[in-house]
């Protein structure tokens, strides 16, 4: 089964080349951006700007053919796709969790970017507490501690 | 422009009607369910049993049609699609975070799942702590309590 999706918008940062690009929006805590929106899509908007937080759903526009194994930008070992965030994924879904400053006809100003300008926006989602958010967790091989995920900028690895 | 996707799995779950079902994993605290990712993507899994809780980004396959407004479960007032969970949203892209209780090869066992059996699944991602978590939210027009989303059970206004 193959199946379609048509961008709903599209994500305007700061952000031209994947070289020297936050790797989370944890590294770019201060970095803002716009969401447009799609005049056909922007009745969805309604009632958004209640949330703080909000999901964006994306595709990886710029990333060609996908690899199963990955050495991640806080790893030296290769490590399975699914557990990574790495853009080089089946399907080349992107997902980051942004904050929401407002929201004028159909543009969203965001803050907290790791996306590449001009990225295809698939889904808007809201963060809501009650359903999201998780008490305890246990991250695997990822225990890069919070200052290196902020300093830390991509080389292109993926592209 | 127009893009593809090819499942790279199957979700599992004891739900094979809409009707009845939890709305969000906080309402399915204690179903388990399974996640069968087809043999070409096996590889990509390698790493995940290290983490607690994961994405996952399936197609709400028995949508038809979308709507910009919708009357959400939680609430008697139509609200815009983006600002809920409502699977009659473009693109037909759910996402919902569970806890990772094991894998075997292919298999993943998942407890809090609020996922349709059959349904196809898109993505994996890793729940990473220092990426995701979300210390202070405003949820919007979101104002159910727990137990009203623990209590909640869907029925078929979106099929």
């Amino acid at each position: 089964m193959i199946e379609t999706l048509e961008p709903i918008g599209i994500i305007h940062s700061p952000y031209t080349d994947i070289e020297n690009m936050p790797i989370q929006p944890r590294g770019a805590a201060e970095i803002d951006g716009t969401v447009e929106v799609y005049d056909p899509f922007v009745e969805g908007l309604t009632d958004l700007e209640g949330f703080s937080h909000i999901y964006l759903l994306y595709r990886f526009h710029r990333v060609r053919g996908t690899c199963l194994m990955v050495t991640p930008f806080l790893d030296t070992k290769t490590r399975g796709v699914f557990s990574t965030r790495a853009p080089q994924r089946p399907n080349h879904i992107g997902l980051s969790i942004v904050r929401l400053l407002g929201r004028a006809g159909a543009l969203l100003s965001i803050r907290g970017i790791d996306i590449l300008d001009g990225t295809p926006l698939l889904d808007i989602k809201p963060y809501i507490e009650k359903f999201d958010s998780v008490k305890e967790s246990r991250s695997g091989w990822m225990n890069a501690d919070g200052s290196t995920v902020a300093k830390m900028r991509s080389d292109g690895r993926f592209t």
